[in-house]
């Protein structure tokens, strides 16, 4: 066994660390709401689907698939920490009460000092944290009894290859993203994102107990919607043309715009039930689009900005060099008052999917 | 449950992080020498008195408590692992090799960060950390099947308050630790000892599972010897002569150095015993002294300052300032010339404690 060998491979892109005024710690509100929004679904499928009955009683073990540094993380694994509590005692099981361990895995680079030292200090769960990569085996066979995973499998493993490719037609020339690119661009990211998910589900399946529960939260295409008209395509339209911008000022190089691609995909609820019965070892318990924040909350530029900072400011760094990452974020959030009227007007509806699968 | 409730209340040191000139990382080859002496005597323990018939077959789970940075732990774990594997092969349990987990442990303060990403990529184990002080719980019940812990318990879980209590017989005036002080002083350090132990060996009987060995490397006292001729106990000295010195000179006050005691203590084969059996869970498989490095390794007193420093640069620093830190260990660097024949001729033999127990 080497459970490195494929994450080696792999690029790794960690949210911002630390407590700073750029750090993913404080930069992480969007994906909260994302989750809160969700909080109850979650509840709802613990206490109808989850069947407490059938695990060996001690421990009860969950896991956190790109946690990230917290203070997110711990307002989930909390909830359904409770979630699951509640579905022993009604299933009649109180005197089998498991004690919990909580593994919270991100990629090797994530900051864990930051994550370790936030833990809340009262509790209720034994907590570990696991370093690699979620696109392979984090986990012994059949040891997991439910797992979760916020806005963190949109991240493939690694850009497709032929978007390199000078003569390929999915290169991806003055674009950083396949939004508002040609069809092979796309057509790139969707198998690179079905390869991912075809390794990711098969290693759970592996690492789940019989009966064992995984919900996923995704950022999503609804269906007849193109990419450039939900808010994360609009950034990502904005953040190229800022960097074209900055090539055409001479900042930096066309040639490092097009070689620069973020390896970001949002799926849709067609295509993930699709990988998920070709892969064959989980049920569907559920799966359906959700909006990620409630419509009374206005999301402003500025919070869109901070939040693609937070979570790509390394990626960014890695490619053009730490020494432009200001300027280009000021320029993106300057693009997001200039663009605010389509930012604003964007669909916003069902562009998270939730997912819960159980364990055959 | 609140895992953490004792945790806070508790004082935490960390080795130096990092992969600098100071870090543990490159300054521990003194405990790797000591892990090493043990590495046969270790197998053998496992391939002698582990019955892994006894346990249910996967994973295998595996803890180092106070692993810190590496390289010293993953060198331990893997050749634990190793030794397992030979024990199934042995058993004739081919078939039933398990796949191996290790939970990598330490302060929460523990550059887990540096951990992670110097992990072996060929390793054949699923590694977890797990922030937390072992004075206290870390893991569910009955979930580990090994743990080894290797100059990590000779830290108490903070000083014994009556040091500084100045109306206290065991007032530790212009000393920093119990070597060469009254005997009030070093009742109390044992007292803490005994207290610390007697809560390690109560969590760990929790966490193993029935049959689960427990390996310990402590820097211990050989009977009959003073803690002032052996070599951590000259050093304790010196340090101690380097910081009154600094105080007479101006650069740090006595009070300060009053005020300040290492939380450091080395324990004795026969007090071992006894808290052991005092504690009921675990029968004794091994308790013995060695040697801690081969008796034709010469230590110098570059390698016992550059050694303290790894370990105790924190500890140093909260108290007195980071600002000093060069020069307490350039005066100490001193010292151990200017008294090197003490060192030299210090007794080396059996400053070591080997124990092997078993969860009845």
């Amino acid at each position: 066994m080497s459970n490195n060998n494929t994450a080696t491979m792999q690029q790794s892109f960690p949210m911002n660390g630390g407590d700073g005024p750029h750090s993913y710690l404080n930069n992480s509100h969007l994906q909260r709401q994302a989750t809160n929004a969700s909080r109850i679904t979650i509840e709802e499928a613990i206490a109808k689907k989850l069947d407490v009955k059938c695990f060996s009683s001690n421990p009860f073990r969950l896991a956190d698939l790109g946690c990230s540094v917290g203070p997110n993380t711990f307002i989930a694994m909390q909830h359904i920490v409770e979630a699951v509590e509640r579905k022993y005692l009604a299933q009649g099981l109180k005197s089998e009460m498991p004690e919990f361990q909580v593994f919270f895995n991100d990629h090797v680079a994530n900051d864990f000092n930051t994550l370790f030292a936030s833990l809340p200090t009262e509790r209720r769960y034994f907590a570990c944290g696991v370093p690699g990569s979620f696109h392979g085996r984090l986990f012994p066979e059949s040891s997991i009894h439910f797992m979760f995973s916020s806005h963190a499998l949109h991240w493939l493993s690694k850009v497709p290859e032929e978007l390199l490719d000078k003569n390929s037609p999915a290169w991806n020339r003055g674009r950083i993203h396949y939004t508002s690119g040609p069809e092979e661009v796309s057509h790139a990211y969707a198998a690179q994102f079905e390869h991912d998910m075809e390794i990711f589900l098969s290693a759970r399946a592996k690492e789940l107990v019989f009966g064992g529960m995984i919900v996923l939260l995704i950022p999503a295409l609804p269906t007849g919607i193109p990419t450039s008209h939900i808010p994360i395509g609009i950034m990502f339209d904005l953040l190229g043309s800022s960097l074209m911008d900055m090539a055409k000022e001479g900042l930096i190089s066309e040639a490092e715009v097009d070689s620069f691609n973020l390896p970001i995909y949002a799926t849709s609820l067609e295509q993930m039930t699709s990988l998920v019965e070709r892969n064959g070892y989980l049920i569907i318990e559920r799966m359906e689009l959700m909006d990620p924040t409630s419509k009374h909350v206005a999301v402003s530029g500025k919070d869109y900005t901070m939040n693609f900072r937070a979570g790509m400011e390394g990626i960014f760094g890695e490619h053009f060099g730490s020494g432009i990452i200001d300027e280009v974020f000021d320029r993106l959030y300057k693009k997001t008052v200039e663009f605010s009227h389509q930012l604003e007007s964007s669909h916003k509806e069902g562009t998270q999917l939730f997912v819960v699968l159980r364990r055959k």
